[in-house]
């Protein structure tokens, strides 16, 4: 435990530029191959490590899991987690498209791994956009030969373009790790707008390393960081059928994690995550704040965790944080139907640091301070149950009639 | 059982006039008292029985509770079920208002207990409108005063007008229910626009009968067909602090309910109560259409309204159905987040009765058909399971950007 400290005190994070390329032993490689109708629109990207990775997956804990998510599964199944390359495409979900959408998915990954000369089960695949349609499998199949025949270092960006669909701006961050024992980098994109909710709705992400982690640690700190990030995010209680976040680890830096460097790799993967997920709570469908719901003194890490969801998931919240309106009272009445036993009379409610809710009753006298706050782009919503020692963010968004608009629009 | 049998097979029912004050020995006042701003907007009503009735009532189930619940439920246990009046404020939720609020609720029913000559807990009382703000207690005394002093037969319209918030039309419904054994009547007035969710989110129902109940019975029959009416509607998936639904016999009909009646009881209560639940939801805040969310083969009712609620509160669902889409998908995509077991590829989607999804695949020729029936004002989704054999209905509506205005701008 000495020894972590003295690691993680002589560790130093910093942004960097590159995307997911920027670590060393990965290229990238997007183009238009004609799944969106937008002529030009990049809709397919592929992720290739040099020589082979460690791989991690996290996938959507919906029953309606999209053929793209049943075969990455397997593949990282089969491999124990280890790979050379992802591929992904926008614009068609392939989900609910049974054993045609399965054979698909199996043949983005052939066409991948016989342009790369690997195995199929060392390519995962990830799709977003439109359930229940089928993909335009030979253009997709044109578009993977073209795409590895120019994969390149330093494209991240046009990956990060790539992968989104109603995302109104692309999502991606890089840093640089340097440790007392050699520096690694991380970087990352993601996309996601609506469909959001914890347990990784219609969210993709990807993140690459070019430090040596065996795949069994990659899992777990993949999943560790996205318990408070990718998980720990929703645009409108919604989760998908395709969501999934992959984690590579290449070795190129030759930077080995151990139990020692493993806080490091935490954190590093943290760095990355959190704006990536914020980003994506931004570019909410409709949102134009970020509410960030933090719940404090509650019994246990997961009460903490059901109330903030079910007051940054309130319709009622979510309008009223819209119109800029301090009601303390919707907050209250979320609280209360979590599901979570606690005592109201103990608990306060805070709007941007002022206090609203206490002992039972409002201060009103604070409201138009609160108001002012409500304003900004950026809102934190602080209740405190009075309970124990346990606490929980959750990042949500308002509610607009954008939303209503995007989504009673999409297809018709 | 032959009994029963014989009993509901030579019973019937008829709507008939009057509402609340339909059935003998009720009367009501209704007027304005000062709690709204709107000059002459109703805000006040008192529900009278002419002796003593018998009295139940059901409460929801949020941690925060109001006072007038904290009051009513007290009361009934305090009198097992007896009781001669129940006074409902709007434009004011009482809640939140702590020991002063308690106070006021108090008040209320010893002002009506003082002029009509019984007990303080003979007197029931709700109140709805917003949370946080105290009762302006004089106004309401002065009303309470003045209401108990022009209680009459007929008046059952102005008090369902008395009892609206955000509401856009007064909710009331009365039934004559005609046995071998008599004839009695049924007579129901209901509020709710926003914060509906099964468990009685932000929603007063008041039923009155003149057939001859016993307490404990009354509340069995009342908790029995609010199951399948006021709690299973939901507008935005809220439950409030206020939720109320009481039930009132006063035996003047001369018709003793006994077990062999208590199916006619329960008949007639699901009569008055449907129109007035269904209301509810036809008059959700911003609502266009309703949506009978239908969930069959199910393992368990539990299970399948479970699934029901879940679909029945999706944004993406409810978006879709505003814009008229036939998205399968995202019903599909919410059956599966649902939290319940059960076989992707046994499900079948309809709506209006148009499969639309079968084996994992979509049935996208018929999606024109279904878009046609989804511009009707009221949409039939119905969802097998092929798990088991039961089944249960949620009645929801659509989202539209009228929802975020009326709660984006509700207080500011």
């Amino acid at each position: 435990m000495a020894d972590v400290m003295a690691v993680t005190r002589h560790t130093s994070i910093a942004p960097i530029d590159g995307g997911i390329t920027a670590p060393t032993g990965f290229r990238s490689s997007a183009l238009h191959c004609g799944i969106k109708a937008k002529a030009g629109a990049l809709d397919l990207a592929v992720l290739a490590v040099d020589t082979f990775a460690s791989m991690a997956g996290l996938f959507t804990t919906n029953l309606a899991q999209a053929a793209p998510v049943l075969v990455s599964k397997r593949h990282l199944d089969v491999t124990r987690g280890t790979g050379c390359a992802i591929v992904v495409n926008s614009g068609c979900a392939n989900a609910c498209t049974g054993e045609e959408g399965l054979a698909n998915a199996r043949r983005m990954t052939e066409e991948v791994a016989s342009a790369l000369g690997c195995e199929p089960e060392q390519v995962l695949v990830a799709s977003t956009g439109v359930i229940g349609v089928a993909l335009p499998i030979d253009r997709v199949v044109a578009g993977i030969q073209e795409a590895c025949s120019s994969l390149a270092h330093g494209k991240g960006s046009e990956a990060a373009q790539a992968i989104m669909t109603t995302d109104p701006f692309p999502k991606e961050h890089a840093v640089r790790v340097t440790t007392p024992r050699g520096s690694f980098s991380i970087g990352a994109m993601a996309k996601g707008s609506g469909m959001i909710e914890p347990n990784m709705a219609t969210m993709l992400g990807f993140i690459a390393t070019d430090a040596q982690v065996a795949p069994a640690m990659l899992h777990r700190a993949l999943a560790e960081s996205a318990r408070d990030t990718f998980n720990a995010i929703t645009v409108d209680g919604e989760c998908s059928t395709n969501d999934s976040l992959f984690a590579m680890a290449s070795g190129n830096s030759g930077v080995a994690i151990d139990e020692e460097l493993y806080p490091v790799l935490l954190d590093g993967l943290l760095s990355v995550s959190r704006p990536l997920a914020l980003g994506i709570v931004r570019g909410g469908e409709g949102a134009t704040k970020v509410i960030a719901v933090s719940v404090y003194d509650a019994n246990t890490v997961d009460e903490a965790r059901q109330v903030a969801r079910t007051i940054a998931n309130s319709p009622l919240v979510k309008t009223a944080v819209h119109g800029a309106d301090p009601n303390w009272g919707r907050i209250v009445a979320a609280a209360g139907r979590a599901g979570v036993r606690f005592d109201m009379q103990r608990v306060t409610v805070r709007i941007g640091g002022i206090l609203l809710f206490e002992n039972g009753l409002p201060h009103d006298e604070s409201a138009a301070r609160a108001a002012e706050i409500l304003k900004r782009d950026t809102v934190d919503i602080e209740i405190s149950l009075g309970a124990g020692n346990a606490s929980a963010t959750i990042w949500g968004c308002d509610l607009s009639a954008e939303y209503v608009r995007i989504n009673g629009e999409y297809r018709t």
